[in-house]
């Protein structure tokens, strides 16, 4: 069913199962605790920055589905995207599942596009088991987006560090565990920021944007939900977007008010304005987010999850960044 | 409805209106006349190849919706992707829509991919009319996978010609116009072929994999279709699939299977195995065919658009190509 831009789940799909996978720098934050395996060497013994994120990728949806307690092949459909060109993570990632595969580009937002896509397919009855991934690694962006990290190129502060890691949800038609009640799927909002070392700034109006339009289509309380993460908008993003919210008359309490970006690590680790990247929001969520629901600590959460949808060519030919913002929510089981 | 990994849309939905966009070299092909603009200029006036692509995308939309009478506020979610890095042209030309935007990754296969998922949001009541898009630039492509095509780089005969156009459909749940009846989704198949000048020889397994899945999936007879497209196989892939398909003894009428890459263009044209590009089947499909099904010419068509997911990273680090084919059918109206 549809509100605005809002899809309503009717059949609320059940996160039967979840696993988050972490690199070395990712055990020495807050959250370490929700991640079910946490790698000491950032190139998982492999020869290259980029298979091993493809390995954190496929750790993680061979995890969610063992939690499951299922076979790979009893996923119908895997929904995956990241940050590499061509999203070679996801589709070397999809060869090992080696199951019919949605490949997705969202940036960071990523995770609840694809969580919002697998509802949506369970909720419709078009499928029974699906899956949404995705993964980020700190050296594969740096190389891709800036320089190779052994250059050692200095950053402002407004700069984030994208988590190295891997997430990914198993999405049912039955089962235990939280379920999926709506989604809102973004526009593009640009407001013609153009500092790729400032995301969270360029970001914030798009997260603005998202939560005005998920609260008015379903005509929703302020007080809905126990808690409301933004994906990665670090310090000077939240802090815009708070703002923003403030100045479109939108009063979410600001307690239940929170960022992914500055959850994941703390504030002893050098990452300046907060972390960044798919697996950003992907790990908090299908970690920390679902233990806590799981415990009886929450009951309703609305996932934020933020995109910066630029790449280094259209930087060069001086384009700004074109953000988006997906919104899913997920209710205790 | 879900048969297999086969998406059965029992509300039909329907493709209201669609254009294709092509360049110079498109225009000089046999398929010229089912072009709605082609262009004389490969820059479309823009100051660089990646803006030309982002132009062509954002016409076939702007075109697309014109020719269903809508404005471009009425389409609730558009779905599209292209071949360049982090989707630029789709997520600026999504920007330019300014509606809700799902962004896609499929390499050649987005077209399918992105009509599979309008027509599933449509069927299944979760929105009334949505866009599938996509785009791809010869000279964009060649600068990114390969060489910026000034510097005369030669290919080996087995190469393909990536397509310059854009191609956009309206998919709606009320209307006139041929019907969207199910889509088959792809899986991975990597057979380990590494030349990414013989991509259309890649991609052969995959097209053949989802061909035996929908008409398994369906039951179908080998006669159901009045004509088979698959994307941009070209002609050492086409060859390849035609014999992958009688090992395994899916006997489809000869004279009714073709292959968007080998269509587009004529034999005078230099193109060597054949056409390639996201626009490719893209252009084909909603331009040719949605043409010929409207004139009565064709009734059942299934079109099955391939992906060589690689990027040049994982060429350059010794990977084999990982491909993908998603399959729609479409019925006359």
């Amino acid at each position: 069913m549809i509100q605005g831009r809002t899809w309503v789940f009717q059949n609320r799909p059940v996160i039967t199962a979840a696993a988050a996978i972490g690199g070395p720098f990712e055990a020495k934050g807050p959250l370490a605790e929700d991640f079910d395996v946490l790698h000491e060497d950032l190139w998982l013994g492999e020869d290259s920055f980029e298979k091993a994120e493809k390995k954190l990728l496929e750790q993680a949806c061979e995890r969610a589905v063992d939690k499951a307690g299922m076979q790979k092949e009893d996923i119908q459909f895997v929904m995956s995207g990241d940050l590499m060109n061509q999203i070679i993570s996801s589709s070397f990632a999809a060869r090992t599942m080696a199951v019919p595969y949605i490949g997705l580009f969202g940036a960071c937002s990523t995770s609840m596009e694809g969580l919002a896509l697998a509802a949506l397919l369970v909720d419709s009855g078009n499928a029974e088991r699906t899956m949404a991934a995705t993964a980020s690694h700190n050296a594969t962006a740096e190389k891709q987006y800036r320089y190779p990290t052994e250059y050692g190129g200095q950053k402002p502060p407004t700069a984030q560090w994208t988590v190295t890691g891997a997430a990914a949800a198993v999405v049912t038609s039955e089962g235990a565990g939280p379920r999926v009640t709506a989604a809102t799927i973004g526009r593009i909002v640009d407001m013609g920021l153009k500092d790729p070392f400032n995301m969270g700034g360029a970001m914030a109006p798009a997260a603005t944007d998202t939560l005005e339009a998920h609260f008015r289509d379903l005509g929703l309380s302020e007080t809905e939900y126990d808690l409301i993460l933004t994906g990665d908008l670090g310090k000077i993003g939240f802090r815009t977007m708070v703002d923003l919210l403030d100045e479109h008359g939108l009063q979410l309490p600001q307690d239940r008010l929170n960022d992914c970006g500055l959850m994941i690590y703390s504030e002893e680790q050098p990452v300046q304005a907060g972390a960044s990247g798919a697996a950003c929001s992907a790990c908090v969520t299908y970690g920390h987010v679902l233990n806590r629901m799981r415990s009886g600590e929450l009951n309703k959460v609305l996932i934020v999850a933020t995109g910066a949808l630029h790449s280094p060519i259209s930087y060069q030919q001086k384009e700004s960044i074109p953000c988006i913002a997906h919104a899913v929510a997920i209710e205790a089981g």
